[in-house]
């Protein structure tokens, strides 16, 4: 006997077909004795259309309404899947965010979880009920609906499973686990049975859309056994674990990109002390996230600035800069939208060096020119034109060895 | 300065234009120097939708996650003209069910208000602040959401002009106010300006569409001040009022009608004391509420009992007879879903004799049989076949002098 929090995806809940099916793999657990959680995303599409309603009617519309219109989706396949557990003789019901309840920060469209209310739900998954909970939803310090970010429901799973004390949580998805790199550009990636919660972490981090990034981070701080799984076929996932839990270790254990970055310059600003601070001082005060950086000194005591910004915040990021522009005093700003991020990601970076130098080798055979370089302990990102994106995601898998036999 | 709750129906916010159409007529009222309360239906077609998904997992659903789906129509509602109002300069917010909290008994899918929580919201109204309230749903004493019936926000919106003490509840919809008879089936259909609460109720009971009949019960145990109105054109609409504030008085307000019904009829029973409560007992013990009910004593001892049930009720109310058969002692049941209950309502029939006779001398002018009759002080209700509703409509229309000129 098992505590088992499951958690199905949008595309997995997306018609009464898919959601009669999740109903069948719930009820096999649970048959199997199992005490068995649920969360659920909104059926796909729904969240998309409400998004829309919102910005239809507003370019900058109130985050709090926001959060009250677009958590109903997950409500609503929490209802149906509670009613279709019922209709297979499986005793179940659904729970809203502020039933629970899950209780959040009051940053609302991106609310962060602070603690969830278990005992009540363990009570009744211990007398067979299921407990059917809708992702993505919380309850804000305003006593409000808030909601927690795009890819939130893994996140409400990761923390449920950890408030129930759950020995698993199992994340169905329309993907089988997670892969080596996109298996739609690369045929031979492969599917890997564990990866480390830090590697997994530096992949979200970087374009791998599996699993939202704080649901890995938080996965890990509460040491939570999460297994993403295909809600479709009936497949061994891929598992996140301990570094000292995987045998046979790769020096690289994936390659992810994102095309969601743009790259800016700021050219010939004065080369002296604090010009960094005004720059990026000028864009966290309008909580822009900048994340690669490099500096090019001139000679005539002039230097160029480049960084890398999401490509929402671009334009906020040009009307930034340009009312610190006084301060900063630059000669001009130049912008290119087109370029992609490619990351390599592996612990075994950590024992091996020359990693970041295959890399840059293997794009130089291919004559691809690498714009911006940035590193961490378990990781080597490069920005390059949008146009290689294939070619050099292709290329680092081949280089690094991951291609299927 | 005025306190006024407007009530908003489905068709009024089917799309983004009409809502913002809506915040317009809001923004009016809150410019002209009034306190504004808006009560919302879901968006035309979303609730038929969300109740075709619980159907379509099981026939039976349980009604507690019934609520929990079709609530969110409500919800999505609230937020959206929260924002459209904000969009217009207009201090806004959205109000849920549980958040006021509006709580209603347990009764899940046909919940009764109980109460509701005024205060802070007329805190907010004095300070400006437009209150966004979510029609149709409650918190039950479980803790959990409750649905308040089809047409239950119009039963929200009195509900709500009577906790905060409105001078005004503005009914809008898509119908100009309340009709002397339906204007589709008769062209010199006229509008009536007033109508006392008697009548409305009585009209709304019988088959009138306008407003829900609870939400006229309460309006007129509580004496709001409703106004049905249209929210696509500038005229004055329907004002729900007391006896006496009607100055030229109709013997007959209005004519409406319903397709609902189905007649039953048992053959053939003995005639003796108790038989009726054995039949009505039993259909009681299913919760089917019967209307009309006729009794036909035989020559040989048994007697026939004719009633009406809701066309939706009728399996139900052939198992429950079925299964009560042995107690009751029948020869056969007959059914006939082809029948139509029409009704002429007016508070001057206390007053006035022979308006019923009225009813049956035109019908018989136009050789319509009538099946059964049932009346109440200021309404005679009479069944016939259905395929001849609109003759006999058009002919009771002009009978009693409602033709406009």
């Amino acid at each position: 006997m098992a505590r088992i929090v499951m958690k199905f995806g949008g595309t997995s809940v997306a018609d009464l077909d898919r959601i009669r099916n999740v109903a069948s793999r719930v009820k096999r657990e649970r048959d199997a004795g199992h005490e068995v959680a649920v969360v659920v995303s909104a059926m796909a599409g729904v969240t998309n259309q409400l998004v829309a309603w919102c910005q239809g009617l507003a370019p900058l519309y109130d985050a709090r309404e926001y959060d009250t219109v677009v958590a109903t989706g997950e409500q609503v396949t929490s209802g149906l899947l509670a009613i279709a557990l019922q209709q297979m003789e499986v005793d179940a019901r659904s729970w809203l965010g502020w039933q629970l309840p899950l209780r959040s920060d009051g940053a609302h469209g991106r609310a962060r979880i602070e603690s969830i209310e278990g005992a009540e739900l363990i009570r009744r998954m211990g007398l067979g009920q299921v407990a059917v909970v809708a992702g993505f939803q919380g309850l804000g310090p305003d006593g409000r609906v808030t909601t927690l970010g795009r890819g939130g429901s893994d996140t409400s799973a990761v923390a449920l499973a950890a408030a129930l004390r759950a020995d698993r949580c199992d994340i169905y998805t329309d993907v089988d686990g997670v892969y080596t790199t996109d298996p739609r550009i690369v045929k031979r990636a492969r599917k890997l049975d564990r990866i480390t919660y830090e590697e997994m972490l530096e992949l979200a981090s970087v374009g791998a859309k599996v699993l939202q990034t704080r649901s890995v981070e938080l996965a890990m701080k509460e040491r939570v056994r999460v297994q993403v799984l295909s809600s479709f076929a009936d497949l061994p996932g891929t598992l996140l674990v301990d570094e000292d839990e995987i045998v046979e270790k790769t020096i690289v254990a994936g390659i992810a990109y994102t095309r969601d970055d743009a790259k800016v310059t700021v050219r010939r600003v004065p080369d002296r002390p604090g010009i960094a601070a005004a720059i990026f001082g000028a864009l966290a005060g309008e909580t822009i996230n900048v994340d690669m950086i490099v500096q090019n000194v001139a000679a005539d005591g002039t230097t160029d600035m480049t960084f890398t910004v999401g490509k929402a915040d671009l334009p906020r990021t040009l009307a930034a800069l340009d009312h610190a522009a006084e301060r900063i005093g630059f000669a001009e700003i130049t912008t290119d939208p087109d370029v992609v991020k490619i990351s390599v990601v592996g612990v075994g970076m950590r024992s091996h060096v020359g990693v970041a130098n295959t890399m840059f080798r293997t794009l130089a055979e291919k004559s691809i020119n690498i714009q911006v370089i940035s590193t961490s302990e378990i990781k080597v990102s490069v920005l390059i034109g949008a146009e290689y994106t294939e070619l050099a995601v292709r290329a680092l898998h081949t280089a690094y060895g991951l291609d299927a036999a």
